[in-house]
């Protein structure tokens, strides 16, 4: 099992240092919406297309979906220094670890403890700004290698504490929350410093890379020798390779590189016994069962991911993007439905509905001069020329990645079948705009929270049959649960679909109502999103396509699942860490 | 998790009945290699497109690579009558069975229960018609539904037998051979009954399918409503959607289909507690690890599978083969590798090394006039013209699916490569029947175990710069091992390419050698095999692409998964089963 040094490996130079995280909040502290001193909206910093630009149109725009006035200097700041619960200690595990393990490589800091028991979901979020967590892990550490993992585990055990893995924190599912009732001493194992490619296998186009690897920590140290993972959940920047594994992901441009269960070939892991799980890597197996692959969506409950040995791509010689716009979403479901029969996937194909595509309008810079006349004379064109209602038209992007060849012969496949459903090109830039706008809109929730809006996203999978009745119910639903509780305004719910299966699709939601005025805000936005989940179920969705379960959506693993397999998967925790060491609690 | 009717669902009418199987050797009653009054070798039947015909040059080829005479005449023929061992009788439990199941749908007829007891391996075949079988089922019955399989594990339980799931019996590593020390009644569960297709869903290409259903039925189904599945693994006339599942089968389409794995959406199982394991079924999901998929390669260790909802695919517009000749393997690999880059891979593409495109060669049935005539010159264009050596050339067979111009275009793409790589196309007709040729050959080694001549095959997995290591040090090892035993003329060992994958391929190896004369000739094989198998692992092969473990390539476990990783799949096997109730004890 030995990873011996092959003739023909690369062996890539460490990543440099990683920009600096937001202590309290999404994404990097050098970029985020905010409102400048003559109360604009901006996006600082100069990390994405959009950094560093004025956006005029978002706060009017959001006025008139929501239905009320936003004030950009009413503000409902966070809290500036968030609660924290206090330490539960266990001196024998610290002075243990402390013979190991430098002192800057553990810490029990209270916002770093604070931002190991949290991810990105709504209750996340408002709990660390303007609520508080109950319980947060007493101890976080960050090892550098599998012996040091060894090490934590096995001390772990010996003083009867409870281990948290922890990659990019990136989670929206309440999956790093602890639970309040948790009684030992909770670790949290910080896997970022172990975020090297191992090594690149340029004849069979594999690579072993640590878990704790970001997105673009792998994709820089894979590039600089011509390779790609290709890999790209929207939280890439942040989250990790061991996280993907950990909770099933799904990237952006699977339709060309597959999800997580289709790149990873071998997964390195340590036990609850501080065992090594290992195995030799072959491009396909029939070997009675594979226990590497149960840690694939295990979320944290089974043990510590270390290293992965995963495919990778030559970088493509062309990178195109691409936009079509069509009359209303029945249209580019139509034509969604006949690019996943038409055997030539682009990268990436979304399609966003008509709230979501103006909601892409209204975040577009101030633009001035040609640029703005040029913008001016194309909304008029389609508007008027070809008499697409500006509230019903929808907008695709489109990714295409490949040979040269093969991306001109796909782009001809597809905007043939765009033109059969009505559809108009938008152009690359257009295109690229959307695709990478998803990394930025990001931001987006931190700064609406502090503008008396609460919003959150949520995803599904649904078979075509059910597509459009799971969009049409759900936004129904949003509104009726809306009205119930007497909420000011109204909701915001749009929905676009992200992934194309043969069988079905992923929609993803976004949810946001205005909170002035409501009592206990967060619990109420978690009784509409549990009602929309709910509504999701009834109308043939699933319970998650690559969010995962965490403790958020757990009430609902019964409606899935039969009891039996849920017993099954009572009995696999059990039966491999018995003490409860990962002692996470996640369904 | 009720399978509710739904509006758009097409439920197909139930097969008709199956064709008659050999009691005692491979595949259907009337076909079969023989030899006719003039002792010459025949192919019975109608069945396969080598049916009815006289087969002059196997013998002749056969001779000049083993290196001995073969005479038609001389057989070992397999015993009359197998011995079948006593029964385990569990007169309480077959009461109870009574009670429920009809006669027609119990037996204990000792050749009944001695077909249960046993695969295809050589062992198996060996021990069915020269040896013999230490322990088989004791009982054998054939539910119809679910509720049936929960009253037979009910009941087995109770009355403490053991149970077995049978599909259709054509494993090659002996999964389903009883262990000796095995003292409860075991109960052999033939699946085969539950062999419809449910319901198919036109919209959103996925049908519910009974797990004993073979692939003949399962396409035979299907292509009533224009539909087909595309598994295709060699066995697909007599192997069951359940024995793929168990086995983690491959298909010989899976460019274009997908493997088992890729097809399964959801998997319907009885636990060892009579429990039911359902689940919703969606496109995709991230639900914390879905116990079902833990079937997928269990060898019949963890439960019964019951039915399983797959995706299925529209017939396709076009089928066509197609072959290319190369001057040797390695010009054929790589050709092979820039297919597998060049993201058009036909549906299937199998590469020939030289002797198996001689034995194919051998297989060709006596021409006359034309044929013969066009089949000389064909052969003397090549040898003479292209000055290819008829010791070194190799065959490739392609096979296409797909709509007319997605076809065309993979046409075009994949002749261009061949003929970078100096290939010279062979016709559709030598494809087709290189294809449909993986179908008669399985009946070749009853034969040729007749004629004194024992064989098997077996296959790996290999990551491509490990391809040629691999070919060569299996092939060499093959003969020193035969050689250091001294055993008569020399072995026959050949290898093909049946599945490319982005980071390696599988290969499958036949081997066989002339058994006069040898003491324990099976036990022999069994050791040559085993020879072969350390060879493939240490050159950098995988245990199994596709065989599956079983008790024959249990032994090797340790060299591919580290302790903790097995004794993962002990815990889990005995939380789920903790009585051993599926006491088959697979690897």
């Amino acid at each position: 099992m030995a990873q011996d040094a092959v003739a023909q490996r690369i062996y890539p130079d460490p990543p440099g240092p990683a920009a600096r995280e937001r202590s309290h909040g999404w994404g990097f502290a050098d970029s985020g919406f905010a409102i400048d001193e003559q109360a604009r909206v901006v996006f600082t910093g100069s990390r994405y297309a959009i950094s560093g630009q004025v956006i005029p149109g978002l706060l009017p725009w959001a006025e008139g979906i929501l239905g009320l006035s936003l004030d950009p200097r009413g503000v409902h700041p966070k809290r500036e220094r968030p609660e924290v619960p206090e330490r539960i200690a266990c001196p024998a595990l610290e002075a243990a670890l402390a013979e190991r393990l430098p002192p800057e490589r553990r810490s029990t800091d209270p916002l770093v403890r604070l931002r190991h028991g949290h991810g990105h979901t709504q209750e996340d979020v408002w709990d660390t700004g303007w609520g508080h967590l109950a319980r947060v892990p007493d101890l976080v550490v960050w090892p550098v290698d599998e012996d040091e993992i060894e090490f934590v585990v096995s001390n772990a055990r010996l003083h009867g504490a409870c281990l948290v893995p922890f990659g990019g924190g990136t989670n929206v599912c309440d999956a790093l929350r602890c639970r309040p009732e948790e009684r030992r001493t909770i670790v949290s194992l910080d896997m970022r410093r172990m975020n090297r490619v191992r090594w690149i296998d340029p004849v069979d186009r594999t690579a072993r890379i640590e878990a704790g690897a970001t997105g673009l920590e792998i994709e820089a140290q894979l590039a600089a020798h011509g390779f790609t993972l290709g890999h790209e959940p929207d939280s890439a920047e942040l989250s990790t390779l061991g996280g993907w594994i950990a909770m099933n992901a799904s990237g952006m441009k699977k339709n060309r590189y597959g999800n997580i269960e289709d790149l990873v070939l071998e997964i390195s892991a340590l036990t609850a016994d501080g065992e090594r799980l290992e195995r030799a890597a072959a491009p396909r197996e029939s070997v009675g069962g594979d226990p590497a692959r149960w840690l694939i969506g295990s979320e944290g409950r089974l043990g510590v991911v270390t290293s992965a040995v995963v495919k990778v791509f030559p970088v493509p010689e062309v990178r195109r993007f691409g936009s079509v716009l069509f009359r209303d979403f029945e249209a580019g479901v139509a034509f969604l439905r006949d690019v996943e029969r038409s055997g030539s996937k682009p990268a990436s194909v979304r399609l966003m509905d008509n709230l979501q595509f103006q909601f892409g309008q209204a975040l577009k810079p101030a633009k001035s001069g040609l640029a703005a006349w040029k913008s001016a004379a194309e909304r008029a064109f389609v508007l008027q020329g070809l008499r697409f209602d500006a509230d019903r038209m929808v907008a695709c992007t489109l990714l295409f990645e490949g040979g040269r060849d093969e991306v001109r012969a796909q782009e001809r496949a597809i905007y043939g079948l765009a033109r059969r459903h009505g559809g108009m090109r938008a152009g690359t830039e257009n295109g690229e705009r959307g695709y990478q706008l998803t990394f930025a809109i990001a931001y987006i929730r931190d700064f609406m929270l502090e503008h008396w809006v609460i919003g959150e996203s949520f995803e599904t999978s649904v078979p075509w049959s059910a597509l459009e009745a799971v969009c049409t119910n759900v936004k129904q639903r949003v509104f009726a649960e809306h009205a119930k509780r007497g909420l000011p305004g109204r909701p915001f719910i749009s929905v676009r679909v992200t992934q194309l299966y043969e069988t079905g699709v992923c929609l993803y939601f976004y949810l946001a109502f205005h909170y002035e005025g409501v009592d206990r805000p967060s619990a109420v936005f978690a009784e509409i999103e549990h009602a929309a989940r709910d509504e999701i179920l009834a109308s043939g969705g699933s319970l998650s396509h690559h969010h995962g379960i965490g403790k958020l959506r757990a009430p609902f693993l019964p409606r899935v699942f039969s009891s039996a397999a849920l017993d099954w998967r009572a009995r696999q925790k059990r039966a491999l860490d018995p003490d409860d060491l990962f002692g996470c609690g996640n369904g």
